[in-house]
């Protein structure tokens, strides 16, 4: 799913462009054919930044997972986990710039789990995991968990503003999020599954890490605490979360939706292409945000995250909200290709 | 919705038998007519204790919602909010004995609000109802909301074993727990709705009233807090609830585990008939409670609440669970005929 | 749902403009809000030919539904059955051009009923329909049935090629066929419903006049016999359609997929803003057209029907096709908005 | 999906007993873990019968599928195809008795294709196949596509009354007639596939076979022609088939629908356990039959065949009508064990 994203948000891309794909079953098929038959995985993809424009993504012969024979600048990887853990660094060691939504090096200690609006500082990681893996020119840059990405925007400004001491959040995911085929259709109709595969734990850990301080020692998690309880609903796209917040300091609901609604980050500064206008969009309905309405909200479709619900929680220091961000896009491709226009502003690409 | 699955699980009841139904768009068809078409709400059943069996509830004329002209002795109220807010208290004025699942009177200081294995001495409180509300032979007791029944059973035995300071819920409601017509299909397909009018501050309320103690004065509400965050989702019946519970003592999972298996009351002693041998069903499997697997669960299908998933919060007196009811037996019908025949045994119906 | 589909296809529009909305329960509130709740149907829609642009319609205070206090040029009305059946008329008897997608009138000898690149020469019964109504410069133009709208479309060039006797059709339609709020969640979730009232007649009757011929004394029906059987599914948009066809010659696949490949008409010749470049699409797939994936087909997106899974049927007189079309753009307010850019081209709006 | 059905019906029947399970991956694990983790096949099931009951299926250690080491009198088979080519002939051969509802040898002119209910005579071929294959004691005896089970039991009586020239079927068929996992979620949700594979030409070609005339030398199909557009919905259980029908004589709706009324069979007459007493069961409701409301039909629940919408087609000779039958028990493990059944009362199982 996540691989097939990525080719149709970068088939326009001002920046870059795709000159490489490659799969497992689907080697040697042309992309347009995997993507009719909608049984392959992408398992990853390799792009070159190019000015000038050739529509032909379509027509590239997929080739293996393999660093040896791709001439390309850049490698986004939506690998499966297994494939990612083995298969990553080979392409950093061989030179060349990954960046990845896989898990299996988020939590490195010199690796930069980056979502752009919140900590594009922990970047500076790159130094040091060069200097300590001796990769050359080749590095790994991680995007988050697809339910991380939108928590952790929305947390850093209620951080900022009223410190956030707790965090429960409870999580209904989409289907895309297993991938393909994913979740046997059996199993979802008429039903919830309370249990996604070690999804609480890195909702925990990823959170911490991204809001946290990173120095040249790697970073210090923040202090808050996270705690996850997720669930598979029978929803396409879109990530929605119910969160439960204690804060340090006391609680004006109006100062949080005004925090939540001015946020904004460098992507923004720098009117990078992939960047929404506004990465929060704050609705006073009732009863939204809702999956398949508020998914690809964002001046950047998919991009925006809507939060909505803010109301008080037990007491002046607590409060409730409901977020909802596009698990394939803020949560997957378009967090990292937001990443790398990011890091081509800073020269980070060159 | 509700009162469909009165008559089904009245149908063959050793102590009710139904004598009269009413409504109000179907008022003067047969009861098997209104079924058929399935566009009609009952608004009310009235029901006389015999022992002598007639099958003929499918032959009753509906009636109208009003006590003149009803020869019964209790009344089983599934009303709409508004209907049983006016017409409730008319049938106990008349002497009729009332128990309902309706929401308006729940909170009233001299109504008892009951799970039968929970608080069956809130009971104590029919006493200075009569008397403060001169309503001789009539009175009125309730059963909780759709989404309290299943978790106020599962918190009093952790209240009992570690004392509960706080729970954070959230909740995943069918769409049988807004009634027929209730949520329209185009609102839900590939969708959430993270709303659910009134619901989250009736789950706080209720749960407090249920867990407290009645004396002669009214109830003392528990001293713990709870707080809810309410979801709409594609299901048409069990309401999964994921909670986050804070502690007065550490928590050993075993013995958390072992307390919910082994809680029983009143019901369960009496071997009542609607009392399922165990309310709560304990799975160890990862991924259960499911809505479509579990709702059913119970020696009487839907009395049982399963409760899954148990494991530690962020420190050593915090945990997690998530639980199953069914919405419409546990959480409604069942729960109403189960009260009324714990009452039958206390000599509260002569 | 068709209304709100007017409005969004009409917000750009180079020959329209929209400058009155009119409603029942929304009348005085600003369309935004009505909108907004996602409660309101909106009865009504009307629209001034103008060039240059006013981005308000959000700001437009929905009226009630009477021709009197109206100044526009022409009426979009997709209102209810009922209320199209009586108000319908009183707006082209106060000289009001009006074309409607609601049903009363469809039948009625002198009303064209249009399907743009079908049958544009239909519209010559407005003469015959100003002369015997007495209607001045009002009129009525209606567009089909969702369902005969894409039907109609694919039988034309079939009849042209190979004669078409009998066509017996199974749908599978979506849920936005019924409106807001439409159909119950509850009768829709795990289930189908293998009935919608009226449907079946009006797709045989509808699908006659259309691909008969018109003159001065009405429309000769097609000789062709169509048959239905309509099935309520849980889709959100999008009808899908198996037709069973036996024709008068013998049939070669390859030539019936090219006779649809290369079906084009007058809004085609005339690149009409809301023309799909191709008005059929074939697909050579195993498993399409599909609902999610194919509903949106065409340049004009939703304006493209995809016709798949052609293939021999019983003899060689026979043939059996999947077609797919999207019920409130090819089937609503995009075949309306075709049919009076089509009127304006021919001087008709004038 | 049907392995566990058949355990499931098989729990308490009065002739067979299950003392043997096979699989695969899930071979050496007891059938109640196989249960409980629900991402596995039961690739074929083994039945002692026995008068004496004991309930420790859950128990049963799955054994490879291989007829060496089984010591049963009568294999149940629900084989996935291409396992149940090659390994059913070796279970018969080995002397085994084997009823299968896969499809592999359901077309060869030697092994009975049966609805218990329709041509129960078919069962005469077994000699004939002993003959021909020198199997000795064992035999293969095979029950029909999920799909034609139901519609061959409906042909029958109308074929019978006035003789079917034509049937035209449109089926929307559930999930479960895919397996486990079968149809990804994704592909499923707001959508319909118009494809099921080799689905349309098996309706066709054992439909024919049930309804045609057995012989010493095979069977004789039907003269009356076949065709099928088969659909996947988003529906459990429950296939869902509308079918337009021509005929030889005229009809009368009420005849057909006494015709269908009355309809039994063999099984009916000596009322054997799985045999519900009407096999067909006629609605008169507008709207039904509806796939959650209908498909548990029946005094054996499942085993009873709802048809309704009978009305009239393009001329006297030619009706439509909806059927629903539900695709596990009545299309799989309900008609092969009611074969069982037969054959035992027949004394064929000796």
């Amino acid at each position: 799913m996540v691989g097939q994203r990525y080719v149709k948000m970068l088939s326009c891309h001002p920046y870059f462009e795709v000159t490489a794909l490659t799969g497992l079953s689907s080697v040697g098929k042309k992309y347009n054919e995997v993507v009719r038959s909608a049984s392959e995985i992408n398992a990853g993809s390799r792009f070159r930044r190019r000015r000038e424009k050739q529509n032909t993504v379509g027509d590239l012969i997929v080739q293996p997972t393999r660093p040896e024979f791709l001439d390309v600048d850049l490698v986004f990887s939506p690998l499966p986990t297994e494939a990612a853990r083995t298969l990553e660094s080979r392409f950093a060691k061989r030179g060349l710039k990954v960046i990845t939504d896989a898990s299996p090096h988020r939590m490195e200690p010199d690796v930069p789990l980056i979502v752009p609006e919140v900590n594009p500082d922990h970047l500076s990681l790159i130094d040091w995991q060069r200097r300590s893996r001796g990769w050359g020119e080749g590095f790994l840059v991680a995007t988050p968990n697809c339910t991380v990405a939108g928590l952790a925007l929305v947390l850093k400004p209620l951080d900022e503003l009223v410190g956030i001491r707790k965090a429960i959040v409870a999580t209904l995911q989409a289907l895309s999020g297993a991938g393909y085929p994913g979740v046997p259709s059996l199993d979802i109709v008429d039903n919830v599954i309370p249990y996604i595969k070690d999804e609480e734990e890195k909702v925990a850990q990823e959170a911490l890490k991204i809001l946290g301080t990173a120095d040249n020692h790697g970073v210090h998690p923040s202090q808050m605490e996270v705690s996850a309880m997720c669930h598979r609903v029978a929803t396409t796209d879109g990530h929605l979360e119910s969160v439960y917040i204690e804060t340090k300091e006391s609680i004006s609901l109006e100062r949080v939706k005004e925090a939540l609604r001015i946020f904004s980050g460098i992507p923004q500064k720098l009117r990078l292409p992939t960047a929404p206008t506004r990465p929060i969009i704050v609705t006073e309905a009732d009863d939204r945000p809702q999956v398949r309405l508020d998914r690809d909200a964002g001046s950047v479709p998919g991009m925006g995250v809507t939060v909505g619900r803010i109301r008080k929680g037990l007491d002046s220091r607590s409060l409730r909200l409901t977020l909802l961000s596009h698990n394939t896009v803020r949560g997957a491709a378009g967090s990292t290709i937001l990443t790398a226009e990011l890091m081509e502003s800073q020269g980070l690409l060159d």
